[in-house]
């Protein structure tokens, strides 16, 4: 990331402004909001308590420690010393002049300003602009503490201002997407429009009620657009022969009378109650508070097991999610972390696996500390776990804290003892383990002496750790 | 499901012919597949090689023993005797009609006739059928073996054809969705084809590349889509004040010019050209088989991320994954499974934590065999697990078939005490683990004797596995 202030001011403090808000504060950033509004406070708090829960989940290593909120009631007091300025007021092209000139009369010269726009061109946004050219669109998409895509929109790929940007939101854990040529709605909600339009039309006709469409995307190809997009799953359709011969084939339906898109539906007094009213007996028995965190628990599942495969947002995370830098101890905090929501069963309690997974983190943590890192795999020499021991003491759940302290027992020649205890952040113990490991090589398959260096390290630490 | 014949006929070896034999036969169909051509056996060797080892993943428990394979190079010879017979031949109406007259030719009066076709309505497949009412429409998504979705499509939703397939499809572990009325393309179809046409007019226009349009779906909306629909996601923009409020203020878009659609563009060679070039660059470092195999591991993952939380397909998976019922042994057979892709580190070994988790579910398993199921914990009575010991043997991998052994060891009172052995399928033993579980009332908190009908059962195991 580029060396500025890391003070990010959000203009607007709806749903989306929230969302910008806790994704810049959960990674370090101070956030000063703008917003008039008295309900604005109660928004985004409730916002920021569904982020502080969900966004930590998904990663295996602790966020930076949270920014410093403010809230003001004009534009004036929130940007001065802002690197980043991101206005998500609403969608009428005056309203954004405005504000875009408020931010202008009061901001860093150098800062760059963003606009959440579903719909505006960014050269209809500069219009009027004092530096028009750091002006650019960078639209989010909901759940924005959550959700990687950001799409960057400036004068094109090589925009200098979408390339500073890009860099600023890969260091709060986002994917920028530089659109090459500006055009209404950029490109995701193009998509979504499309697809809105269709269904307008099958409820209209009859053809599916909303609960009807929502299955028709999360029993197939919703589960597949999680993970590879459009093109290339069709890239596997043509088979061998490759996308030109699925183009051949898959070419002539465009003609066909498929889609009703030719067309706008009227979406009258009695199309909209159709809606509103399917959508009730679909999801009516739970508050919009249940359905969001429903939502979020289900795309941290989600996430994660992308993660975990390095595939996809995925890959984006692994990058994001770095291990901090041990102190020797005694005792080492080999892990801090947030128990995710694909870690615990329907009640929300930890399942009994699980501790065996963060016990085997831990002792990856002290591999990383000694040198014995994915390197050193790499060239044939590992540390494998021979036996671990764990006693049980209290349920964890979903959204804990949880923070393991590890003790080097025994570091002499191949062997390596580790002593941990899980605790929850106020102290109660959750359990122990005892681990034993031998060092190995992975050439022969047969037990040996680590390296010098891993060997002098794991010997400092035994006698540091046995001293107190 | 229909106490029929579980044989099914599949009609047409391609792709899709393949993936429908895959998952009848997994689940314990018969299957006879009519084919002339001489490379379908080699086609549906490969798509039964990647369903064997994709599909076992996704479940907890076993599937049913295999079903028996046959091919044919005749309808004649394939369809006598199935109960549901699946045509997936070219979409070109004339064979499909030559195709139906085969089939009604040969087959059992009672058997149901799906067809696979993407675009065409059952009026226009019925037409000229002898019995024409048991003729449907029964669209599945790739990868047939993985994804549940099938649209079914008759006369409307109360169609009993339509209603006897569902059944049929529940038993293969898949998801019918009736249409409420025919239509063109469905449901899905439609949604896909109006995103590809706006994905066209993008790559035309030098908007986006295939790479970008792909990003734009994975990083943000599409995964939303794994696991909530349009409606229920917009729904939850629209906030507590509920639909209506999402679609006052979402309506005006549509008369936005933010789609294309309102004309198709014309695939010529140039934008093919370009699309199948853009492709190649995105994914042509990867062959088709090695892109096949990174989507299913992917939705593997993502499918079990939703099962663990019983949401969207994961509660179909869920609810199609049965415990078998256990020998008393010993051994108990606790744990028979394939190792899941989300298991497993980036070089494909299972990691270190999962053993834990492995012999975890084989104290489920133990648990529900001596009645200590969900309904006695809702009641209020548990066992814990208070300390295991893991001594780790060999490694394994994603794919393995592994298995646990169990025996009680100590079984009295409100003590506990298991000795777990797993083993691939070989017999190669992976690791052991010693486990001491406590009976506890879940209101108390405190220890004590379990009910006496679980009591019994456990003293009964515990007598018998020390006998042998």
């Amino acid at each position: 990331m580029a060396d500025t202030s890391k003070k990010a001011a959000i203009i607007g403090g709806g749903v989306i402004g929230a969302g910008w808000a806790a994704r810049f504060l959960l990674n370090g950033w101070d956030v000063a909001v703008a917003e008039p509004s008295d309900t604005a406070r109660a928004r985004l708090d409730r916002v920021l308590g569904e982020a502080r829960r969900a966004l930590p989940m998904l990663y295996d290593h602790p966020l930076p420690r949270e920014g410093k909120l403010s809230v003001h009631a004009s534009i004036a007091e929130a940007v001065p010393g802002a690197a980043w300025i991101q206005e998500s007021v609403p969608e009428r092209l005056e309203v954004k002049h405005a504000v875009l000139a408020d931010i202008e009369a009061a901001a860093p010269e150098t800062a760059l300003i963003g606009s959440s726009t579903s719909g505006f061109k960014p050269s209809e946004l500069r219009a009027g602009a004092r530096h028009a050219d750091r002006v650019i669109v960078a639209h989010p998409f909901q759940p924005v503490y959550l959700l990687p895509l950001v799409e960057l929109v400036g004068t094109g790929r090589d925009d200098p201002a979408c390339a500073r940007a890009a860099d600023i939101l890969r260091g709060i854990g986002m994917y920028p997407l530089t659109v090459g040529a500006e055009i209404d709605a950029h490109i995701a909600d193009r998509f979504l429009e499309a697809v809105w339009r269709e269904a307008l039309w099958l409820v209209k006709d009859g053809i599916a009620t909303t609960a009807e469409i929502d299955e028709a995307i999360r029993m197939g190809f919703g589960l597949r657009w999680a993970q590879m997009g459009l093109v290339e799953t069709y890239r596997i359709a043509g088979g061998d022969a490759g996308m030109a011969h699925f183009l051949a084939q898959f070419g002539p339906a465009l003609k066909w009378p498929w889609t009703k898109l030719m067309d706008v539906p009227d979406l009258d007094d009695a199309l909209a109650g159709q809606i509103a009213a399917q959508s009730d007996v679909q999801s009516g028995h739970r508050s919009v508070a249940e359905l969001e965190r429903l939502r979020d628990d289900n795309l941290v599942a989600i996430l994660r097991a992308l993660k975990a495969r390095g595939q996809g947002a995925g890959e984006v995370l692994a990058t994001h999610d770095t291990a901090p830098t041990l102190d020797d101890g005694p005792p080492l905090t080999s892990v801090r972390r947030t128990v995710p929501s694909d870690w615990t069963d329907y009640n929300g309690h930890m399942n009994e696996g699980r501790y065996g997974q963060v016990f085997s983190d831990a002792a990856d943590a002290v591999m990383r500390h000694v040198g014995a890192d994915a390197a050193y795999v790499a060239a044939g020499h590992s540390y494998i776990t021979v036996e671990t021991k764990i006693a049980y003491r209290e349920e964890t759940h979903a959204g804990d804290a949880i923070v393991v302290e590890t003790r080097v027992v025994v570091g002499q020649g191949k062997k390596l003892g580790l002593q941990h205890t899980m605790m929850r952040a106020d102290g109660t113990v959750l359990a122990t383990c005892d681990q034993f490991l031998l060092h190995v090589s992975l050439e022969t398959r047969k037990s040996c002496d680590p390296l010098p260096d891993v060997a002098a390290a794991v010997e400092r630490l035994a006698t540091l750790h046995a001293q107190t």
